[in-house]
């Protein structure tokens, strides 16, 4: 048995939960090494404390789960057989009765609940989201080697973006260029749809990449990260294209200066508001408080979004083996939209920074 | 208003509903025309018999959400604002008494479930997700038009797929050019991750794409589809690299004939379980009926699976305006996979079949 479902176990020994039901797609592969989007079809893990744990899911994915190295039951059901039934009949058939379910409350929809619930009716349910979140959240020696590698594919995903732009190209072209030389290094998944957005487009945090086409004057702002081996990396830079104003370049350098020294303050026993505030205070102090209108960062692993969640109001401390973004940004609209963003391991000591892309001011001629 | 808060007013009406809580991402864009995932933070619509719907989304989202349309109020939250208590006071500002909720059961998590029931303890709870399947259901005649759209760029994307076969080619190099040549189309969406199985790899019904080279007597399968404006399109081709064996063709033979079928039989009336039946008959008549195992199809538009499933227990009738998949396969360990797929309009009399990549046998040589 792997040691994280040992660690599942013992916390549901302490606890005294007799089943856990695990459905979150990042979840099941943490514990099984098995990805897969089951879309409305349900794959699930069940861990007990002491009887076999069992995967359900799609017969036609039951030997893609079991190459994935998923050594305990596999239960692969068609089309036409009820999972919850199945899954009714595993759970009986290890345990004769049920008094506590575990169960991931923030993605259990109510619909599966309520399955649950009334073929198990003596049971009392609790949330098992923290638990994952927390097991999650301190990653490990192969973890964060995976995630190195990830980051490495984030700084060249990068460096052939910025080696693209070219007046008139559009930020599509430069996404597709980028895209098919990460494909043909063999990565296949980005962590989430790649942006590049130029000139006034970048100025909204959230703005979506199209046909706006880059031009003399324009800071681009570039957004993306890959999926390697199931671990995620999530880097952003902004590079000028051709000379800048001097209020761009002043952003620029507050931007920077808050990320430098936020990525600074890294060490086991800080709490993570401590980092926001940090960067939020500089920005705050060169008068761009307002226009820097989101959290500093998050976790990042299996998910692109995980636990810790680096905002002004977490007390949480940093630990050892934590990896999250550190990503402030000013967004003036029409004026400029500036982001830069770093993976961040906590370490003994201090911090491992994992993206590597330059982070000084580039001006493309 | 628009038609489709419109209907959804109606069925409120009908049941007595005093407020539907809407948050799946593809029903929110439905409503609102504004695309978006959330991750973690919420993003959801709140709909009344008579007074104005909100749309309540972070804070940095809500100049994108106004600008795609939507025309009542929105509610920006920043990321220290607890947007449960926004929803809270927009029910209570709007209603006196709130008895009865419906929302997406089949979506909403048991975490959000549990804010909306202690804030509205008087309620009761009601799904909402049949309603607005049935509604999404039926396309208007703006919708089929995008999807005609969509369609034919998942044509372009096989034809493409196709013409860079090569010996040697890696599965990802070949979706690497297939992506490159739709984003500089202006398509910067896929339905799902773009799928080319070669050889071997093509006979796992959920094959995932790697490192696996073309070669002589491969059957090379696409399976793709693209996102525009919203909607979504969905194909399958299997061709021949080289040339391949008397049974291979036979498999390729009886899936075509499997396809055409079911798709001739389309017409308002029948029952969805007779297109899956009929297509399943004729496989299994050639003897292949164990290695066709999964249903025959399923529904399509702002979701590339959605309402209706086309599954040999759907007692459903076809009606006008529905579109699905219509993709038999057969795959055979080591020895071949094959699945055809076309995205199908119930017309009034019959069916439009909007992808129109031929099907007959290719042999690339």
């Amino acid at each position: 048995m792997n040691s994280r479902l040992r660690n599942l176990i013992d916390w549901m020994k302490e606890t005294e939960i007799d089943f856990s039901f695990i459905t979150l797609p990042d979840n099941v592969f943490y514990f099984t090494n098995y990805r897969s989007d089951p879309h409305e079809r349900v794959l699930a893990v069940g861990v007990f404390q002491r009887e076999e744990p069992f995967l359900i899911c799609p017969q036609m994915e039951a030997k893609e789960a079991k190459k994935a190295g998923w050594e305990h039951e596999i239960i692969g059901y068609s089309d036409i057989v009820n999972p919850w039934e199945e899954i009714e009949k595993a759970v009986k058939s290890r345990l004769n009765s049920v008094r506590k379910i575990a169960l991931e409350k923030e993605h259990l929809n109510i619909s599966r609940y309520e399955q649950l619930a009334s073929r198990f009716s003596d049971a009392s349910f609790t949330g098992l989201d923290d638990t994952l979140n927390q097991l999650r959240m301190i990653k490990d020696v192969e973890e964060i080697q995976l995630m190195r590698k990830a980051a490495e594919y984030a700084d060249y995903a990068v460096q052939v973006g910025v080696s693209e732009l070219k007046e008139g190209k559009t930020e599509l072209e430069i996404i597709a260029a980028i895209e098919y030389e990460l494909k043909k290094k063999g990565i296949s998944e980005m962590s989430f749809a790649t942006m590049v957005l130029t000139g006034k487009n970048a100025s909204s945090p959230h703005g979506t990449p199209g046909a706006s086409k880059v031009k003399k004057g324009d800071l681009v702002l570039f957004d993306l990260g890959v999926v390697y081996k199931g671990y995620c990396s999530d880097i952003t830079r902004t590079v000028a294209y051709g000379d800048i104003t001097d209020e761009q370049e002043t952003i620029y350098q507050t931007v920077l200066t808050a990320q430098q020294t936020a990525v600074r303050a890294v060490k086991p026993g800080v709490p993570l508001k401590e980092l926001d505030l940090t960067a939020r205070n500089i920005i705050s102090q060169a008068g761009y408080g307002e226009y820097f209108s989101h959290r500093l960062g998050h976790g990042l692993g299996i998910s692109v979004h995980e636990y810790p969640y680096v905002t002004e109001t977490n007390d949480l401390a940093l630990k050892k083996g934590m990896v999250f973004t550190i990503e402030p940004g000013i967004y003036v609209q029409e004026k400029a939209g500036v982001r830069i963003e770093d993976d961040v391991v906590v370490t003994d000591k201090g911090v491992e920074v994992l993206t590597k892309y330059p982070k000084e001011l580039q001006i493309i001629k």
